[in-house]
């Protein structure tokens, strides 16, 4: 039995983790902590639960759950995280950190697109929680850095594309479509229901700051910088030269969604300012917010090479993902709908080639709380522990 | 293992019964059956259950089923229901109807709701599955019939008081509200999108099927009506005669919602058009249709006896369902929000004691689809198994 | 020309109010103010007016605006209110105040139910805007108390009732829901689009501030208080004779949806604790909110007296509202809907009677935002410049 | 006062047509028709417009209306639309069409993408209804193809950037969300509530009926397609001319959003299937289909010519639509939201250039019922009556 804290369990992402880890087999809910409801019992904040859990909210205390825990959940807003994660480790305890703090390798990115980090040394101990791209890194990990909604989304699908040089890397646009939830349960007017409803929009647009952590993790998975990485490797750590080669793997998760007024964009991260590594993919990525609680679909337009085919693409994703049971890629004509992974840790991948045209255009959709987030953050765990990644996430979709 | 078969598989009570038997631990699937889909995969009707599910929908076969499967769910619509139930039952197939053809004792008030019934003398052997309620009869049942979603809503809150003498049975009303999915999946105007958001309205007002069926089953918990049902008892079996004794009434779960243009109301069953049976309860009952998909919340108000207060009231029904894990009654101040129960097969319900005015107004909620259906039904299954009732239906809730 | 001003025009209330001032054919907009928004132009605050709205929000200044403005709307929260209207008056300008500070004559029910009165003087002054039943008081006023959006629900169908002694005044029950709209533009988590979605719920179950408000109206129109008050008049204003008479009268406009834990309420005002007038209507209410942004619908439950049919009863309210726009009476068999007003200043009503049990279900709809708030309100304001009362109002409305 | 018909007045389009001429100050209602509801009065339809809108629909009969009706709306599915439309115009009727069948010249391209015309000789002489851009055209012409909303969306923004070589014209995508009410009031799973709340997908990916049309108009704008068209000018129509050069292509804006099995793609219309002219403008187009009611976002991907940058972009924009009421050019930093234009005829347009990929984001929102149809046709209706284009059209949006 795993003893498990969630931090920061009071919100959309904590609570989700408070649902799995009550219903894991194999593991069990030690600790929960919250800043806006210390000393209230879970079932009191979300009475859903009143009569299935049964825990109190404490002040985090890494320290104190030395020995009593072996993996904490940070479902905090970054900054924080980054104080906290070095403490639990130091108790040895593993960290599962949902923010953007150890999501890059690159200490310049990180510090460009969000601020100073005080735990620069852990960025290349960390490992990016892709679970099916980074299995292997994942299950000797002691600290992931779990990826964001969007990166998830697009990363799935692309990375095995880009990988095999089946698209090309130039002109990658990413057509995002987030539900409500992803803008965490804190309370803003761009959250406020009369304004949601009957309502889509862009958001960020060419702002956001998930750009950064997609582009770097594509760029570590392009053909030539891989070839580069795999000749620079040195030492045992295949994954964690894959990721030193680039340094622009970067997010936020906590409040990606956090709408600001458009005019007044103060933290823009501009996209294409490239530091003039032509090596380096640069994405397109507009996110817009749907006028629905959770689920993420994101439409992906690309170039194809001049060899690749429908055939040999569907084919590649297919062998890619084999038996792994979270990403079911579609027959030909079927493309997702949020709707068929709401509540489920699945990513479903339909596409579509015009070969005279040689374009792509790749749909994707997952639940943002569940493969976008907290799902995935438990399918870590799962490796981390020796698990089966799908322990505990077997959850059975319904048609509504 | 108890081997299922679920008849109707690809409405959404259908749909809701094949995920939940997918995800019990001590049942499986054996046969769906599909009117509309036969010979399609389930997984391809319902792209969700891809690769979770796969089971092929076949034609209605009650003696090939024999022996090859334990129990069978009717999730069909009236009439064809009790076509079927005899010739399971005569294969040896426990029978789970959640039509209305088996939820009646009185063949006359069937016939006067319905229509003709061609299998008169299994309503007497028939149970009413409102789980907590008759328990003891389901665990010794073949036959259950399921009860609707609003009379559960209205029953398992006022039950208990009727029984007690807390509640004066003359003028109960219940204002119920219910998501659109009650309604099937079925086309018709009334479920069309741009006619169900931003909408709410009430429909079947005085004339809904499931008022007899509400009106008998408190009959039969009636103070003086058990007096007289108690006295009647010639042979063993109590809750026979508890419910021979009254009009057992019933209705018809698959279409009650299926909403019929106001004005032209054809097949009404007035209420109050009482038999002029002084002893028995007549209720208020209106419907309503909200802009959701699951959920039902049922407002009930009542005149309380000159003895009875919030406090008799509230241990009453603390008393009754102690140890019923589905049925949570909430502490004074909190009331219940459908949101709360959805996804589960919980029954939320919260009250206030205008003891002044001597008036009560009880609140109940449920998952129209899971305690309203498919989730009591799969309870029922578990009881007339011997199983834990909660066994496949302890689903953790979320906070979204 | 009536120069208008609006008086917290950033809300949704204020919002609506510049949106029909602006389309109205003689009445203009020469000033709006906000707490929030000084110096901001309107379109930037409500991107959809570019181009149509160009007016940049002030400090509130009543002496500034004397000559300039012949109407304010106040659409603050109470408390606000009663601080400027005096001051409004003073300087010649009519008063069409939105919050509950002027709907009462009696200034305990207020300061009981509120909080201290600042101008208790001008309560016996101002008009209860509630246009079809007050049209002539309203005429003659220049301070208008505009209705609760619940209160005009339930009044305009049951007052004629129960003036004409139709409906037995005892057990009268006013089950009404309304869109997320009514809890305003402010934060709350009960605004959260992910907590109101796909769900349904009561709140402020048994201390709502609208029950005063509610109650001392509909005593005011009891036979026996008319008559009593009717005796009483010494003056020449029978609407202030009987209104006078009760002191019940109250409510509060801005806030009131504005959800609290139901847990703790401190600020009950439970309804039920007559002073022990036995002539005082007391109502039961019971407010839901809806996963929709306007609309409210009241279900209202009542005995009708001996003689009541549903013939008479249809009869008195198509007297009552013959050529009265905005009151729509449907015929036997049709109920209102909220999507059939969403946009109008319409309040539909339809009815059933069950003579057997002598009970009615009268159902009423309104949008919140106009008949219960601002629509009202500019009839009003036609109301008192002497224009046709549906100037400016007669919005077409659409199937969608 | 212009007296005017809607054929197919009960669909969606219809009915909001109905509305809008109900009104409009210089037009009236004179005739309705509807193959479903022949005979009943359309407030007996949508109860909405009782007390408003009193007329029953007829049978069409073209030569019935001769002398008593100056223009028609046919609000009709294509291939019916073709049968009416000449007998409209040989009774001097004018007629605004709003299905497919009058929106191309090409008739080659019409019979590829829909079936045989039996109108042919109309094509050239119709005029596409893009208000903005056949501004002139339209005030001349009796017969009117009022466009789709998909391409109203598309090429409103992108018509002048490519007109003047700003955008390159390879490589466009469009991607495109639509509100349910675009598929229509006629009955579907795909738009059963239940299927569309909490959902969002793609849709007849590669095979949308509207693609030939927006590329065929977009063609007839590209730089040198315009020059060519000028010198084969020979009579002295210079719209003519222009569209005759190119395929005019179109589509059908009754049932295209009617999602079919994505898998059974039979009447698919592969994009990309260039008959070899290397001029002609190829689009990637993915439409989608939104949880709500109404209203249409486009996003749209292009990249910019060499000389091109954001102000000259935003100039020519400003340029094009100066004194154009319907169409909004967003301010640097702001973006389009549907519930901005929400019940208007406005068409709102954002943007963003990311100079140093050389790529520019346009996102441009409509009312997809207004703009996208009924709107634009009572636009269309003012022109060729020669009325401000505006009347009648000047709806006051509010903030929700």
């Amino acid at each position: 039995m795993i003893k498990t804290a969630v931090a920061g369990a009071t919100g959309y992402t904590g609570a989700e983790l408070v649902k799995l880890i009550t219903g894991h087999p194999d593991a069990e809910l030690t600790s929960v902590t919250s800043r806006s409801y210390g000393g209230k019992n879970i079932a009191d904040i979300f009475p859903s639960m009143r009569g299935v859990v049964d825990i109190t909210c404490q002040d985090m205390n890494p320290d104190e759950l030395k020995g009593k825990v072996d993996c904490v959940f940070l479902a905090l807003p970054h900054k924080i995280s980054m104080g906290y994660a070095p403490l639990f480790l130091e108790n040895g305890i593993k960290v599962i950190d949902l923010s953007a703090d150890f999501r890059f390798k690159s200490l310049e990115t990180y510090e460009k697109t969000y601020q100073k980090h005080s735990a620069p040394d852990l960025l290349k101990h960390s490992v990016y929680g892709l679970s099916e791209i980074y299995r292997d890194e994942i299950q000797k990990a002691d600290l992931v850095g779990n990826p964001g909604c969007y990166p998830t989304s697009l990363l799935l699908p692309i990375i095995p594309l880009v990988r095999d040089g089946l698209v090309r890397t130039e002109g990658i646009i990413s057509d995002s479509k987030s539900g409500v939830s992803g803008a965490g349960r804190s309370l803003s007017l761009t959250s406020h229901y009369c304004e949601v409803t009957e309502s889509f929009k862009a958001y960020k647009v060419g702002s956001h700051r998930h750009v950064p952590e997609m582009e770097e993790i594509l760029t570590a998975h392009a053909p030539d910088k891989n070839a580069g990485a795999e000749t620079a490797i040195q030492g045992n750590d295949k994954m964690e030269a894959e990721i030193q080669g680039n340094d622009k793997v970067e997010a936020e998760i906590q409040d990606h969604h956090r709408l600001k007024p458009a005019i007044a964009e103060n933290d823009k991260v501009a996209f294409g300012t490239s530091d003039g590594n032509v090596n380096n993919i640069k994405i397109t990525f507009v996110p817009h917010l749907l006028p629905m609680s959770r689920g993420m679909l994101t439409t992906i337009y690309a170039g194809i090479s001049d060899n690749a085919t429908e055939n040999s693409i569907r084919e590649t994703l297919a062998d890619t993902y084999r038996n792994n049971f979270f990403v079911r890629i579609l027959p030909e004509g079927m493309f997702p709908d949020t709707a068929h992974v709401r509540g489920t840790n699945f990513c479903d991948i339909g596409l579509w080639v015009d070969e005279s045209s040689k374009r792509i255009i790749i749909i994707s959709a997952i639940d943002n709380i569940l493969k976008g987030a907290a799902g995935q953050a438990v399918q870590n765990m799962n490796l981390m522990f020796g698990l089966d990644e799908a322990t505990g996430l077997k959850i059975i979709p319904g048609a509504i």
